[in-house]
């Protein structure tokens, strides 16, 4: 379905699959989802191709009330105009949203396949995911890696916005930029308005250290257990349920990893400004496999886990959907009205409540460098990690065990040697130095065993960090843009140019943008503390049991030596 | 010095270094001691090559008194005539001797530079060695190995025997056959006429399990240590120097590497039948290396103690001496002394004292066979365990220190990353990683030092097994070819073309052969127990001892994160 709409801004196109727009130019729409940020359509000269949706006021009228949501329930995908995609993207970083989840006009029958859609390979251990849009990050790469986050479409506040005031703060014509996707931009710029009634409300106080989120009245914990293969049309499509039980409830809902990944998708278009971890990785093969199963399990429940002990998402009414809901008719209506929300991107942005407390908008900046100086180097500390324990589990698998195996082999060897003269076969040393061979065969099925009790969740872990850790930079991008339009209408106010007024705004809403962050880092900053000390806690745990299992392996072998 | 010999046999030259000689034809002798077993000269029709000694009579005047004892103390070497041996060296495999210990006359006075004669490489700890004329012997290789034995000199009973009798058992035309080479054909046969008077005598006695050598009546220990660093004119000269304490002496003697090889070659020259284990081996570059120096001295020690073990071989004099003498003119003296020792190779047989008791030489052969079977599979085993066993030094010095640090490193990281938000660095925490960092660093250490308290030990004591398993195939010929004469000679009795007598001498000789070799396989058999059972408890406790201390610093570390 084509719109019309008027462009605010002049746009020059910088790429072939761009077209340029003059402010004021009426402008045809033909897609306003297959991009983040950017609208497929025609300007007046006939130019057919992408410019950027914050650019352009989409032209409605009452009367089509379908399209009033139509960024809530797009029917576009990347399938429907796959050729004119596909000659956009290899010039550029874009990150393409599929949501193929949105598809829900013809996909809630679909309750089945969602595994079966994805062709992603499961590149191993030492790679975060390239699974759900996010393009992987090898810890091999010598690219300083930049951080791309998958985000929500851009929303409508630019274009919905009737009450307009043509701001005469500038646009930010870095179109990729987080800030102008994430509608944070429009969000401080005063471009996204005020609902009548906001029924959510998410609190930040001040805490010893700085602003945080206040906690949720209702905490609660969430079990993911018991992955079982179903099946279903007759056995034609097979899939994995989880036994997923929330501790406030106490009954349990099962639940697929298609939902998982609908939840998950919620969370990131709903939840700006805060870091939300990829799920484990999808697998197009062996995804019945038991490791890939037991591993997802794990994951899930790391994921699970994270989910409900935020402040935030843990009180998302998607997630208690999710967590709730065991009737189809009811999961479906439920699963349409999380779609329908409103509240999300930069409407998000105004359920925040931010304490009075004046914070220097200075001193925020720094605070946030200093935190992303950190998240920085957290960040290849945690990939170094994971590339050192996933080499570790293969020399466990491989190198360790067959080291002790051969060592274990030749002293058997030696054993059988001695029983080849009879009367000076000595037997008893036979045995014991046979039972030593065994016994370090058997070590070097320890060792092959042991990263199921440590390395693997510890690899789970930093999975789990680096999900959470890829998003910051995008999170902190929001306030530096807040931060240079807080600059900017200060230099305009000061000339004159801008009113008082406005420019106060701004700076409010920019507090409101640091408010969050400031937030959402003390939130990392406590879970991570948490984790790190379970997580090493857990493995030396385990490390220890290894080692004592080891010794005492050798010590009852030793004593078969004993009054020989 | 030349001199003139008959042939007893006709011989036909096979290789282009040989040359034929025909019964009775006169022949001149330039060398009787570059190659064993074979004599340089020239026969009657002026071709010059080399021809067997045991197949040709030395004709001697007594007025050349030195002459007679040529065998014990040749002037001739390698060097002597290197042009001559080059050449025939690579299509045979004959072991060349080169004697160099034999070079009294001129080297007496050059105490200093033994080891800077042999520029024999270390071909690392999972080679035997290739020093001291023994084909090396790799683990590598897929060779069946055909193990050469580093034999004396062709003895001079077979030309000196003015009594022969021109026997009428053929000789072995095998010019290669160790039951040649050393003599056991002519001890067999009758052709080592017993001496006058023999002040050594070694007795077999029947034991539980069968033959065994009477145990020495004197034991004793002997402790090599404290491997110092000598200089000679004033510096020019760099030895090391080995304290040689004997436990029934209490003496220290000093000792240097070419002195344990004077006294290895002298045992390798005269116990026939004996499995006398090589050296550690030489080394051309790095033998002032701290860890060179300290494997040497560790496997000295072992060699050592194989020696003083051994019921006869820890009663040869010329053992006495070299633990005893102190004075530098005694030294030389008695070394000259053992050195015209008349009572090696085939005379050694002499010295043997057997049971009365009957054994059927067939069951000797049987219970032979059953030992030869058993060696070769302990000689594969003791490779494949020094192969491991280096393999897994390589892995602690390389791979498993790596990957320790490697871990070690990553959680540093982690702790220092954890540092660069100092409001939110959890000081305590932070530590506590990074001390695990510094704890799996040491671990690393540890499994890097190791080796040095089991893997080295092991592998010496493999070394050893390897030098002494080595040595039996040619031993176990001894016994072969006896047996064979043994057969011939019954045959050739029956057939009336020997006399009985004879026939019967030839059987007593060759029970005396079977009765050494069973001693020497029951002597082998009761050490290799001892050894084998000391290193295995060794290597376990070791072994327990190093997953104690990694646990115990495992058990530290956990600690550090309690109460966080």
């Amino acid at each position: 379905m084509s719109a019309k709409a008027k462009a605010l801004y002049t746009f020059q196109s910088e790429n072939k699959e761009e077209i340029s727009i003059q402010e004021n130019e009426e402008l045809v729409i033909f897609d306003e989802n297959s991009v983040d940020g950017w609208f497929q359509g025609e300007n007046s000269r006939g130019e057919k191709g992408l410019f950027p949706a914050s650019y352009v006021e989409v032209i409605r009228t009452r009367s089509n009330s379908n399209v009033t949501n139509c960024s809530i329930s797009p029917a576009g995908s990347l399938g429907n105009d796959s050729s004119f995609l596909s000659s956009s993207t290899p010039n550029t970083s874009l990150t393409l949203q599929s949501n193929i989840y949105d598809n829900d006009e013809d996909d809630d029958d679909d309750w089945d396949d969602w595994d079966d859609r994805s062709t992603v390979v499961d590149d191993g251990d030492h790679r975060s995911p390239g699974a759900n849009g996010h393009p992987h990050h090898s810890p091999l790469s010598n690219n300083p890696n930049v951080h791309y986050r998958a985000k929500p479409h851009m929303e409508r506040q630019d274009s919905i916005s009737g009450s307009r005031k043509g701001s005469v703060v500038g646009r930010n014509l870095n179109r990729f930029s987080s800030f102008v996707r994430s509608g944070v931009e429009a969000f401080v710029l005063g471009d996204v308005p005020m609902m009548a009634k906001i029924a959510e409300s998410y609190t930040i106080e001040m805490g010893q250290l700085g602003p945080v989120w206040q906690a949720s009245p209702k905490p609660f914990s969430c079990s993911v257990e018991d992955p079982t293969k179903q099946t279903k049309f007759k056995g034609i499509k097979t899939y994995i349920s989880y036994r997923v039980t929330p501790s406030h409830i106490g009954r349990a809902v099962y639940r697929r990893y298609k939902h998982f990944d609908w939840l998950y998708n919620r969370l990131l278009h709903k939840f700006t400004v805060i870091s939300v971890p990829h799920l484990p990785e999808k697998q197009a093969t062996g995804r019945f496999e038991e490791d890939f199963i037991e591993k997802r399990k794990r994951r899930l429940i790391l994921w699970m886990n994270h989910m409900t002990s935020h402040p935030v998402l843990s009180q998302y009414e998607g997630l208690e959907h999710f967590l709730m809901c065991t009737d189809d008719k009811q999961w479906k209506l439920g699963k349409r009205r999380q779609e329908k929300d409103e509240m999300v991107g930069a409407h998000f942005m105004l359920t925040l409540q931010i304490p009075n407390e004046h914070q220097d908008l200075q001193d925020v900046e720094e605070r946030i460098d200093t935190f992303k100086a950190f998240a920085k180097k957290m960040d290849d500390s945690v990939l170094q990690l994971t590339h050192v324990a996933s080499e570790l589990v293969r020399k466990h698998l491989g190198g360790f065990r067959k080291e002790f195996q051969r060592l274990g082999n030749s002293f058997q060897s030696i054993s059988h040697a001695f029983t080849l003269d009879p009367p000076n076969s000595s037997e008893n040393l036979n045995k014991a130095i046979s039972h030593t061979g065994r016994t370090y065969e058997n070590i070097g099925e320890l060792f092959a065993e042991q990263p199921k009790n440590d390395l693997f969740l510890m690899l789970d872990k930093l999975s789990l960090y680096q999900g959470l850790l890829a998003n910051f930079p995008d999170i902190i991008h929001l306030q530096k843009g807040a931060f240079a339009k807080v600059k900017e209408s200060q230099r305009m106010s000061d000339e004159g140019k801008m009113d008082q007024g406005e420019a106060d705004g701004i700076r409010k809403r920019c507090r409101t943008v640091g408010f969050a962050l400031q937030a959402e880092m003390s939130h990392f900053h406590q879970q991570r503390e948490v984790d790190f000390k379970q997580m090493m806690q857990a493995y030396l745990t385990e490390q220890i049991a290894f080692y004592q299992r080891v010794v005492q392996q050798l010590e009852r072998t030793l004593h078969m030596y004993d009054g020989l």
